[in-house]
């Protein structure tokens, strides 16, 4: 018998354990989707310690938009809608999915505990190939692709073919096996220079369209443009790759690809929106086709022991963020959790930006969401107060609205009508944010390291702590951005505290970020982040760049060390440590520099500001 | 004002009467929407005469799964979803719409009348070409492209760019403008032959797929292939084709292309799905992306008046079927329509099979959609009669069960619960189908012409009469099939009547399909076709085959006149007029034979049946 059902041991309570064990494993979907499909008063689902298949075949579908990923039909196991105090316990189970499927996708739920199990894909969403030949004269370099990454080349095009899924040679980076991390200075070898204009056409710049048109979208972007790489195969397994225009990859970096933006973030680990006190405790997850975790519209968070590390030798883990949080409230928890080889961020939380493009009536006005991986995103529920911006003026709100209903037209178009008047201010153009939906954000002695791109990547007012833990990033190590041009993802910081980390080595990628860096997108001086504090923090660079502030009211900088590393050539060696830009109000104390930059603090004006 | 609101007469109905005037033209989309989703009693729609723009930009979205489409984000501005009573009328007006949009989405909804309005689609999503030069030494041919069709070349392959959608140079076929039809022996010509095995690959075959896989589904069909033709720009809107090995395409013709089987069929005109008494009337539909109308388990259908037909000199007009009925009831009426120039039959009427993959318990078996465009089609309401049948031993149930729920797991695989007990004889790869969902069908006073495919497809047990229509299609006029192992659609014949028709040079495009067409694609000598009545019709024919009987007892062929055309030259000489084959009972009677086949009449094997 593959399912043993037991009555809980408090019966009066009508709850229902569902118990799994190895009997499933060949293919545990069946099993495992009927009886969640059929229970009534779930509170704890048990797995059986060992190894469990999850195959898409005869998996629940649904379609999902899901913020910052693609919209996709998914399939899954273990849809957790509407569930209340349940408690899913792997035991030390091992879940290896197959192709498309999202392992948890969580809706609606309260008081959800995940724990005790490992997720892993059987084929991963991603590809590598060891370089083995390089020629600068000819432009090309050989990749040793293994069996486990099936391929073929088509018109010159090489496709990498999973179980259900294919990608392309696209969104590709360089990764050093000998550090099992990204390639120093890869961002002067890769992305793949793919893209060229396409060889004719003949009225397309005459197309009408009526609106706004989204030219990065994936049903857009490809018009004008063509394949400008070509792949030959010399012998099964060895392919030569032609007309590369950055630096041709060196011997022995390992070239991983995940296919076309658009096209790639299809199967999150966790999928959590609309629900409250999701907690994953002690989940190891190898690999995810999208991110680790994408919540949404959810609040009070708590990753404990939540780790994205590679599996089977892989250089990639997870081929998005590790963990990524949109217009989420209450407290997000990380604790204890290692981030490692994932191909972007390790943690990533903003609200959305929503384009105001019709005033509907003196209530109602429709916006038009920004950029193509927010579509379909819910602003908020009723009764939350929205801000009306106005960036060119002000990061912050030059009004503020409750909301009444949102009618959701479609995934790019909805209608907010509020409980107030719209003011005659209002114009198309303006942006909106949900002013309530930030988190109080906590990073507590978390290992971040080795992966593509940020280590935080944090925007909310909401008081965030970041303390305790290990930075070794590709890019800058924490991120806090004001971006409205590009991702529309909206966000500040007022109250952010970074102390008692250590940042090794951060920033090496050749992307010039500061190891932390406030910035904003927004061409002015507006004041975006108040009340930070970096403090007590150990840097070991070998670069020059650690702190770059801008649009910042209130910063203090104290009893941090710099130290200089050799590990490394300096990529930008023009740069100060520390720059800082339309900023007061920055103290620096009780600081110990021993690094190797020329000049320590640059300014944009002139200042009194000193480094101490 | 856009928008004019009448109370109804009868105000105690409370039933309430949407106006429209031609304010809303530039996009009618906001209003029209808007006011259905907020109306509650809605009984009449009325436009005011004149030309209404719908854009997608504003309408509403929904995920359809739509049989004999491709399942994808559609949207609408008219969500008719559980209405009761209503009539939209157009009154003369024309709707223009734009890119994916579906005009018409009737969900649930009973007596619903849509009357005196013409559709069309400002961009069409198939694209033509005039071949004004061709070189058969070199296997090339030059098509002329109008900047209606803007287009772009990329990395050797054509693509044509529309307004929000674009599609590639496949699914071609040849028309001839002197005819307005397509081209005589098209066949021997298009498609063009733009598949080849790809140039390399690695591993593709040992990729382990646990359950069985698709290989047509668009997700699998492109692995092992790539493009063998190549498009060079001579100038703009002058292209030369490469690598065509079928007949160069003749001077004069036009190509008509609507890209990938598996990606085109986005955006029917109307969509009709669990809808009970659904009236067209006075409709022109000039374009569409996909059908006319798919009506899927609906009960009596009117069409009445209800035409396609291409515009603004264009080719083509629906790219696929006019009308198509899946699993419909009652009665499908289509009167006094004229279906023109589309790129599928005129009508077809099936149901589909689904194949037993799983014996769950007792009562419940998991089955398996066969054919991708039948994705998330629901088979069967509750208590519906459902047939078990083995095909290699009868094209008729060989066990009647009753259904006690359907759940759809995902859009490929289903479980259905029956109220009885399953016989034990079942096995895995037995096909079930819904018995009772086959409708009675009238085809009146229709013209059926210069389309692409068939005329009428049409597989139904229930009574069927084809009378007083006029047919020139390129494929049979008539085709009754038991089909199961390719479109796995069902259905049979069992009470047919095919009188007082005439039928003008049929089968003209090298398909070598009688113009009358009674075949199963199972190599059996089982009965699938019973009480067929072929009378007074009047065939005009250039080539030999008019009639090909196979699994049938009792056909009445009288009354009928066949004449020799000389149109076109004969295509399949060696054919006699008629063709008989594992069939009983086949009367001939005062017909009268004036065509030119050498043999009338060819019995598979020894009969004394005489063509009288």
């Amino acid at each position: 018998m593959a399912l043993v059902f037991v009555s809980c041991a408090d019966s009066s309570s009508k709850n229902e354990l569902l118990q799994f064990n190895t009997d499933i494993k060949e293919d545990a979907t069946p099993d495992v989707l009927s009886k969640i499909m059929e229970a009534e008063n779930l509170s704890e689902i048990r797995f059986e310690k060992g190894t469990y298949h999850f195959y898409p075949d005869k998996a629940l579908e649904q379609f999902c938009y899901m913020s910052n990923h693609d919209d996709v039909l998914v399939r899954t196991a273990f849809p957790l809608k509407g569930m209340k105090n349940l408690t899913i316990d792997g035991q030390g189970a091992s879940f290896i999915f197959h192709g498309r499927m999202i392992p948890f996708l969580v809706e609606d739920s309260q008081n959800l505990t995940i724990k005790n199990l490992t997720i892993d894909w059987d084929v991963p969403f991603h590809s590598e190939g060891l370089v083995v030949a390089r020629n600068e004269q000819e432009g090309t370099f050989d990749l040793k692709i293994a069996k486990d990454y099936p391929y073929e080349i088509r018109n010159g095009q090489l496709l990498f073919i999973k179980e259900y899924y294919q990608h392309s040679i696209g969104e590709g980076i360089l990764y050093d096996p000998a550090r099992k991390a990204i390639a120093y200075n890869t961002e002067a070898y890769t992305p793949l220079t793919d893209w060229q204009e396409s060889s004719a056409n003949n009225g397309i710049n005459e197309i009408h369209y009526k609106y706004e048109v989204d030219s990065r979208s994936p049903e857009q972007s490809h018009i004008g443009v063509e394949n400008r790489i070509v792949a030959q195969q010399l012998k099964p397994g060895l392919v030569r790759i032609y007309h590369h225009s950055k630096k041709i990859p060196e011997l022995g970096m390992i070239y991983a690809c995940k296919g076309s933006h658009g096209e790639n973030r299809i199967a999150p680990a966790f999928r959590v929106t609309g629900s409250k006190n999701f907690q994953a405790v002690n989940v190891t997850i190898h690999h995810a086709g999208g991110m680790g975790i994408i919540a949404e519209n959810s609040e009070d968070v708590l990753l404990d022991n939540f780790n994205v590390t590679p599996s089977h030798g892989r250089m990639v883990s997870t081929t998005a963020d590790a963990t990524h949080f949109v217009g989420c409230r209450g407290k997000v928890t990380l604790r204890n959790c290692t981030f490692n080889n994932q191909l972007d961020d390790a943690m990533n939380v903003h609200g959305t930006y929503q384009k105001v493009v019709d005033i509907l009536d003196d209530y109602t006005i429709g916006v038009r969401m920004g950029h193509f991986q927010q579509l379909g995103f819910t602003l908020a529920t009723a009764n939350d107060t929205i801000g009306l911006v106005r960036l060119s003026e002000s990061f912050f709100p030059y009004e503020k609205l409750t909301v009444k209903k949102i009618t959701k037209v479609n995934r790019r178009y909805q209608k907010i009508t509020f409980n107030e008047k719209i003011p005659a201010s209002i114009q198309a153009g303006d942006l909106v944010e949900n002013l309530e939906n930030y988190p109080e954000v906590l990073v507590d002695n978390c290992n971040i390291s080795n992966n593509r791109a940020r280590g935080l990547l944090i925007s909310t007012p909401k008081k965030t702590v970041i303390k305790n833990s290990f930075f070794s990033t590709e890019m800058a190590a924490i991120l806090v951005p004001v971006e409205s041009g590009h991702w529309y993802e909206s966000g500040s910081a007022a109250d952010l505290t970074i102390t008692n980390n250590k940042f090794d080595n951060c920033s090496y990628s050749g992307n010039n970020q500061a190891v932390i860096s406030f910035v904003t997108d927004d061409d002015n001086a507006n004041i975006a982040f108040k009340n930070i504090e970096i403090s007590d923090n150990e840097f070991n660079t070998f670069d020059n760049l650690i702190l770059e502030v801008a649009n910042t009211d209130g910063l203090l900088f104290s009893g941090n060390t710099i130290n200089s590393s050799n590990t490394f050539p300096k990529i930008n060696p023009q740069n100060a440590a520390i720059h800082i830009r339309s900023s007061k109000n920055i103290v620096f104390d009780k600081n110990q520099y021993l690094g190797s930059a020329k000049e320590i603090l640059r300014c944009d004006q002139p200042s009194k500001l000193k480094f101490k």
